[in-house]
């Protein structure tokens, strides 16, 4: 089941790095190869690579794009992206539980961003501690799916404050759990006044035409 | 909505300390009070505190159970499990992604242990750093819910091989999820080759019975 055109790269933490210089170093070099890199958060089975597959498919094809798929371990993601056409890399962080800049940056560079509009970054799937750490995107958004409860944004607090923008994912599973949007939507204004909140369904489509018209104003402000 | 009957306990990091020396003390503590320690991961939204609440519903009367909530933040759970009428208190772990055995330890203390049979400790939600921290549990139990996908045990290999029994939480859903449980058992198997693997749905209460069959004989094993 290899694919031998997925890359697969083994990245590792950069303990005497200074983070925050690395990202920004990193965000201003992608803003001037108008590279636009979003970091995709969300839970272990949140759909964060059903969603990049979802709005790859209804871009633009003038946007060129690349995925940066991260895991603890196999390619699992990078060969469900790359069967649909799209340029991924696997990054395996060998049990790490985010990505840092150091790490991105590496990816970026075998990814090759010159030629590309758009980067998805997609992150190990955790609300916890990817959210710590800035990875040089320019864009931070986050997945939070129906089954996973409306109390998340009261649990995982830094979470829902970092992210730009918030998709809610699997609206189509609604009438099988109780999920009070109003309850959700009033815990993410708490720590977080300004995200949109977009609800989606990858599994049938809904909603994934409003969130993609946004995010290409998005690429489309970042790269003039 | 603050219960006054829900003690809060801030607990820190004790990076000094040797994590398995104390989980190993802690451990043998406990076996010496005939108090049987759980700990439950899961990835965020996964089903623990419901599981919680389902199982102690089941238990004998004759076993007196206690409850720590870990959270990085908010009361939500501890209100859930104590609206039960079951003994609770809640952790706050003030952002850290996981409990290590000097947390756990304080939180048996402020629970007070030796009049219990079993304890629940509810870890943070998240699929990567809580297996990595010996808490000095005498079972490690894990759920993964339908929603989150087959594919789990191939990203998340520690998980899946330090948890002495897996829960397969929100079994009714099934129909809406394309869940292939060959595919997930044989990841679990790749990882965990003797860790049963117990269906469950919290929401119709389907397979807790048996759940709680095993775990009650393994309470009275460890207890006698």
């Amino acid at each position: 089941m290899e694919n031998e055109t997925i890359r697969l790269i083994e990245v590792k933490e950069s303990i005497f790095d200074d983070n925050e210089r690395v990202a920004d170093t990193l965000r201003a070099r992608l803003k001037g190869e108008k590279t636009f890199l979003v970091n995709l958060m969300a839970s272990p089975g949140g759909g964060k690579t059903s969603t990049v597959i979802q709005t790859v498919a209804r871009l633009e094809e003038s946007i060129r794009v690349g995925v940066l798929e991260a895991d603890i371990d196999s390619m699992v993601d990078a060969e469900r992206v790359a069967a649909e056409g799209i340029l991924a890399i696997q990054m395996r962080t060998g049990g790490f539980c985010h990505l840092d800049a150091s790490m991105v940056s590496e990816g970026v560079d075998v990814l090759g961003s010159v030629p590309l509009d758009l980067i998805f970054l997609e992150n190990v799937g955790n609300l916890v501690c990817p959210a710590e750490f800035d990875t040089g995107a320019a864009l931070n958004a986050m997945i939070l799916s129906i089954p996973e409860g409306d109390d998340k944004p009261l649990k995982y607090p830094l979470m829902f404050s970092v992210c730009d923008v918030i998709l809610l994912n699997k609206i189509d599973t609604e009438a099988l759990f109780d999920f009070d949007r109003h309850r959700f939507e009033a815990g993410v204004r708490r720590v977080n006044a300004t995200a949109p909140i977009f609800e989606i369904s990858c599994r049938t489509g809904e909603g994934i035409d409003a969130w993609v018209a946004w995010l290409t104003a998005k690429i489309e402000t970042h790269n003039a």
